[in-house]
């Protein structure tokens, strides 16, 4: 089989899947940046979380999942410790740079294999890392709902530039 | 190569990629579910549309893509006509079945190539059916803050049973 007919046999290649993160990624850093400083740790509707908490979460998933990925060491899933939009832009950030210098140093033949990640969650790495991309769409949602429940128009959907 | 290294080589299948797709509406069929009848099409927050008017989206997008990317045949996008909560689901279902019945149709080549959906949105086939996955978690996001708002828990993130 040549190269290019093994290239054609391929859904999503590491590098894609990447793109396709960081492009999400790009969209949920301009949905925290649209909440005034004031309203992302205190805002929120029906008992949920603040966005602020939320952004905590997404902080603390990414890269601990990828470098455990990368060297089967999983410790604890700990959210981030942040308590101001700043702050969490700036993790955001170092995390959109460390994802860019490690994610495609995993063996491309990992993301067939299934992995325990932190202990917790077992399920194919594919899986694993759709599921945090996912969270971080899932939760976003909501942070379009408390945006407009604040009269602020959020970030267009499709817009990952 | 052999074909299991060239099977090694693959970040997902087509067929995991249509598992992850399912798992994903068996999800957002509950939450379609979980809202009273009367509530679908008359609650919403901050001036945006009801989530049975978000469902008439998706159920729009979903066979029409997969449609499309078989045959090179696009209509216009329209969302679906519904109205009632049971209208939604029985759509919903008959949809279900439809993807797998199609799905695993799409020659694997045609993943990476790039098409024009509904002549409007150019990108690479593995881009839109990730686009319309995401877009439902991106509004199924939403839905739960609904649900949240009038006091009923929505069903757990991580259960795609």
């Amino acid at each position: 089989m040549s190269t290019s007919a093994s290239a054609s046999q391929v859904v999503i290649t590491p590098q894609q899947f990447l793109a396709h993160w960081q492009a999400h990624r790009r969209l949920t850093r301009r949905v925290i940046d649209a909440f005034p400083a004031d309203k992302l740790f205190t805002h929120s509707i029906g008992g949920m979380r603040t966005f602020g908490e939320i952004a905590k979460e997404l902080l603390g998933m990414a890269t601990p999942t990828v470098a455990g990925i990368l060297t089967d060491q999983w410790g604890k899933y700990e959210e981030a410790a942040a308590s101001t939009k700043a702050e969490v832009l700036t993790q955001w950030d170092a995390i959109t740079a460390e994802l860019d210098a490690k994610f495609l140093e995993i063996p491309v033949e990992r993301f067939q294999e299934t992995k325990t990640a932190f202990g917790q969650w077992t399920m194919p790495v594919h899986d694993l890392l759709l599921y945090v991309i996912d969270n971080e769409i899932h939760h976003r949602g909501q942070g379009y709902v408390y945006l407009r429940s604040l009269g602020i128009e959020p970030p267009a959907f499709y817009d990952r530039s």
